[in-house]
């Protein structure tokens, strides 16, 4: 656990032996079923979350139940935002769920409360890392605002091949809807005229790339 | 000068008596024209800045010239975006604009730069203030996403009510769409709507407060 938690969190090595004991002593291996929610403000306070395998998404929703995905989480990444009520100055709610199935290693706020109060390189981590998925939400905010939705949706097929490195992505229009941040109906649109162009097929709950030059063109 | 930049910036107690002579010898007084850009992408990276009257406006811009506000900053609060370079996580261009005529002291980005290396707090700090405008940017997200129109306009309209201690704003429909992130035809909508209610009265260039109540309404 050392070894993972110190090449993760910069701040190790400028942690004293007792502060590193006491993280490792606290932190613990986590899994989530795909579809489980990891973090929501009803739900209190967790912590800080170190993906080690799976992904997580992160989303806000309105008071009509509409979800916009504001970024992902990748494995080796950390989130600190499940651990914003450390962090003064995060005003806002997210909730984090499990797009697929996970495991984490999280350290618990009541364990790194103290240690971020006396040790500003922790806290200087945490706000970095918040700074990161600001950098994060930017990018999806101008997507939403200034970008076509047929240019979003090629844009997420495009990363989720390469991602996975494979042509074929099994998600229904509304899942995709919701990672780009946008409703289904529309989502559907897009597809038939990107399957009609020959760029990718469609089946019940799966996406198929089959012509990536004509995906291209779109992204 | 060191007693604003004492009550402004909380690292200045952790500051080492040759840091805060550095900062002190090189914090410039600045003054901005209304509808003076003061950070763009392209002109390089300013440093850190301290408004001590006016109003300052951050906004992002699309490929087409749509601007839409992120958050808009006040006389006594600092802003670090202009000293984005600083800061690695931020990977996102913003541009900064005096709203109203400002006055503002300026720490430049290569004082501020070995000593944010040295000094934790002075890192902290930074990455702090940025994450409380992630909170800022989500907020406007969350409305711009999840919000009607007639509420964003109604919400501004009493903001600045609230700000300015009196009914009557200066601005025409183009400057109070880019404000809220929408169109200048359909703040003009709102805004006839609103006072066909007899919330507002409108003339060229001004928007008049008539009926608190009746405002309130849509907030």
């Amino acid at each position: 656990m050392e070894e993972i938690l110190s090449a993760a969190y910069p701040f190790w090595g400028r942690l004293t032996g007792d502060e590193r004991e006491r993280l490792l002593k606290s932190c613990s291996m986590v899994t989530y079923g795909k579809g489980d929610q990891i973090h929501r403000s009803d739900m209190g306070c967790k912590g800080a979350i170190l993906l080690l395998s799976g992904l997580l998404r992160v989303y806000i929703l309105s008071d009509e139940g509409r979800e916009v995905t504001l970024f992902r989480i990748h494995a080796g990444e950390s989130c600190v935002l499940s651990a914003s009520c450390l962090l003064d100055s995060i005003q806002f709610d997210v909730i984090i769920e499990a797009a697929e199935a996970a495991r984490a290693a999280v350290i618990p706020v009541s364990v790194l409360h103290p240690i971020m109060d006396s040790n500003p390189y922790v806290g200087l981590y945490m706000y970095k890392q918040a700074s990161e998925r600001f950098s994060d939400v930017m990018w999806m905010m101008q997507q939403i605002l200034f970008m076509g939705v047929d240019r979003r949706v090629a844009i997420f097929l495009w990363d989720e091949m390469v991602r996975r490195d494979q042509p074929v992505l099994r998600m229904t229009h509304d899942e995709i809807a919701r990672n780009i941040g946008s409703a289904r109906e529309v989502v559907t649109r897009v597809l038939k005229y990107l399957s009609e162009e020959g760029a990718v097929s469609l089946k019940r709950g799966r996406v198929e790339i089959l012509d990536r030059e004509r995906l291209q063109k779109y992204l």
